[in-house]
């Protein structure tokens, strides 16, 4: 059977099923980052890869420096969602022989210039050539505090369901120069303690269910209270993906200390409350979208 | 201009030298691995990244078992030449949507017989469409004992210098099935203070420069002494790359010593003196050859 057609959450579930995990593994495969460590450290380590294809990511006449950036910026996405600080990148292109050398050091420049940004260090990779398309790989590591790992899994039946920024339209250029939400999401873990979060990259239909299937529970969104973009619509909103944003799950009694909070430290960055989660008992599931690479 | 004929060391060098270092790095881009942690810390970290790619590393009807254990085994070998321990890794996979899911498990049945065969915890990864070729990238991390950390750069005038194994002809199979030398390496540097070592990726003809300049010193090899593979050629031995071997520096009082324990250890392995390493000042260069991704 073809790829195409499969659906990428079985084909991820059957591929990691048979995994060798390894040891010091607190979290594997299936949420934003991998955690490494021993249950009793007091620092975990992240670890996180990312990759972006020339016609899949972004269009072949695309600006390489923002190629890189992105490229770059997704996994800082990653490791944001896990609470987490990101530390070292190692970079894998392959690209065609018959590229111009300026081509390649645009992606090294957008890379560059978004490691400096958010203080993470290129300690080396990997340039191969390519038959055809350029692809970049990225490898990230980080670090988060213990008590402040939040992982997909830990969402509970009542919880708020909470998003920032703005939804949808992302393909209008913001995919290309996002950016990760890393203080914010070091601000909400160092403050509050969320249930669950994960980064928003496939769009809020296709990456939500996967957050409540991951903890076991159900969801309910109000369409009407989305933070569509300018421009944007609901479906758009929900489908479109490469938002992110961080989409994270607080127990109701947090909630409003959280949203005051939040629009003091963060005045310019909308955080919208979007639905809650719910027991498996009674689903009320939002039909499925998004982006799915093998749909 | 070009990447082709550009040439990959003078590329590599243009595009390590702005990089953003950042923090805790003992050896950032230009090694087999980059090592992270303290100077004073007792155990470093190894962080490596590697990519095969359809058309380039293997043929497009080749496989795909053979392919997952190549592209996991070529990290393995980078971790080998460090002297270290693997530990994670994590997989990136760029497929066409038209592939046939037992190409996508295939290669995953590969990566995991090679991750159980040296300890290889899998701990998660990213698979995305391809709009042609496959593409798999695997980041890999591990850990040595500082003080049995060996980089390429430690080379001294005088040293001799050793090949595990036989070199050339890997294209007839080897390529695809290897043994990354791990158990050789960490008994090396266990027992003996090697200077620099490197694994065989591009052919000896090319990667001996590489050590040799890391370490600001020239070289010899006696040519007539290689280990050729059977039915290959000196000319092959130094250029076919793909051996996978482990090339080491050594210092000359320690050579008697450490080839009659290395027969006893490893009887089936062959071990074999090809040069030395030399002033800068007396350079007797062999031609430079070997796999240039952009020659």
């Amino acid at each position: 059977m073809k790829l195409r057609g499969y659906g990428e959450d079985r084909l991820v579930t059957e591929l990691l099923r048979d995994l060798t995990r390894g040891k010091k593994v607190i979290v594997g495969a299936g949420d934003d980052c991998a955690v490494l460590g021993r249950r009793s450290d007091r620092v975990w380590q992240l670890l996180k890869t990312d990759c972006v294809v020339e016609g899949i990511h972004f269009r072949p006449d695309e600006d390489r420096r923002r190629v890189g950036w992105k490229a770059l910026a997704r996994a800082l996405s990653d490791i944001a969602a896990m609470g987490g600080e990101p530390h070292h990148a190692l970079i894998t292109v392959a690209i065609s022989a018959e590229s111009d050398v300026r081509e390649l050091k645009a992606i090294y420049a957008g890379l560059n210039k978004c490691a400096r940004r958010f203080g993470v260090g290129i300690v080396g990779g990997e340039t191969s050539r390519s038959p055809g398309p350029l692809f970049l790989s990225i490898a990230m590591t980080g670090e988060v505090k213990k008590g402040r790992c939040v992982l997909r899994s830990g969402g509970k039946a009542g919880d708020e369901l909470f998003v920032t920024g703005r939804l949808g339209g992302s393909i209008s250029g913001r995919h290309l120069d996002f950016v990760p939400r890393l203080k914010e999401a070091q601000w909400l873990t160092k403050n509050y303690r969320l249930h669950a979060m994960m980064d928003l990259s496939d769009g809020l239909g296709a990456d939500l269910p996967r957050l409540a299937s991951a903890s076991g529970v159900g969801f309910e969104i109000d369409e009407s209270s989305l933070p569509i973009g300018r421009g944007t619509t609901i479906p758009s909103a929900m489908s479109d993906g490469e938002d992110y944003e961080l989409l994270f799950a607080v127990a109701p009694r947090d909630s409003e200390k959280l949203q005051r909070a939040w629009r003091r430290k963060f005045p310019k960055l909308p955080l919208t409350r979007v639905g809650r989660l719910c027991s498996l008992a009674t689903p009320r599931k939002a039909k499925r979208s998004g982006f799915d690479h093998f749909a």
